[in-house]
């Protein structure tokens, strides 16, 4: 069981941003996106248009607060990590970190509250230089599954690629 | 020697997603970003700002067009890299393009023209499903450095983290 959790979205600054976070997280095979801050109607329209296309049915939703919702992940034997260049490198976690059978990764909007670096069960950082949440969701979620996420097969697919040297093969399924 | 070329870059709508690209292409030690599209000032000036406070000094070029770019590149012993979900999985060219000493890496912005994939030397896909060009960057640069290109020490930082478990713990140096 893996889930993101997508803190203080904006619906006019971070809508392709918040995007690319909710197909990564679906891509590498997360299976249910949360996000705090502004509704935003349209982003849960593009990941569920995705999945009518691609297949699978990554579930997108809007909490009020995290703080409730973290505390409920707790409670039922799930474990915590927060992505943040400030943290302890993945690698030095990661064995640890691939026992974990339900997993809820939490990635920063603007300004986390401090309080999420203590409620989280590990504060993780992809490297300690600022880069990108949606670079550090994807490099998290294929090491932690030794790169076997990019290989997912999603179920009710309409569109499937054959991967190709040099141009593009997709097939259609009506 | 490692360089990023970003296709099609429009200043209003992938402001964000464009500059996500340029400090991962940084923060994994890229040397180089080049972008076409429309030329954009304040990219530029957002990656010269993080190279103010973070170190490094990563160039951020706009060209005109990637025809000549990508030839010059090819002609003085450069690989190409393009990275794309229609391509052949990472994991199948990984050990060979580590064997590369200059490479370059070609991503996509919206409507990729059919001569990329001929022109460059590689088609490469993180996974075939629709996600994020940031997170493939940045599963790409990550797994061609074995994770080492995290570790990078930036020359002239002013700020310097101090990995933590459970806060923030960064030094500023004037």
């Amino acid at each position: 069981m893996l889930a993101v959790l997508r803190l203080s979205h904006r619906v006019f600054r971070d809508k392709r941003i918040s995007t690319h976070l909710a197909l990564t997280a679906r891509a590498f095979g997360a299976d249910e996106f949360y996000y705090t801050g502004e509704h935003d109607s349209h982003l849960e329209e593009s990941v569920e248009r995705m999945c009518n296309e691609w297949g699978g049915n990554t579930k997108v939703e809007h909490i009020e607060s995290p703080w409730g919702f973290i505390e409920q992940w707790k409670n039922s034997g799930g474990t915590i990590v927060h992505l943040t260049m400030y943290g302890i490198d993945l690698t030095d976690k990661l064995f640890e970190l691939k026992q974990k059978e339900k997993l809820l990764i939490v990635v920063g909007g603007v300004k986390v509250p401090g309080a999420i670096y203590e409620l989280t069960d590990y504060n993780i950082a992809i490297g300690n230089q600022p880069h990108s949440e949606v670079a550090a969701l994807g490099i998290f979620l294929d090491q932690i599954s030794d790169s076997k996420a990019r290989k997912k097969r999603f179920e009710n697919a309409k569109n499937v690629i054959t991967p190709s040297e040099d141009g593009k093969k997709m097939e259609k399924i009506e």
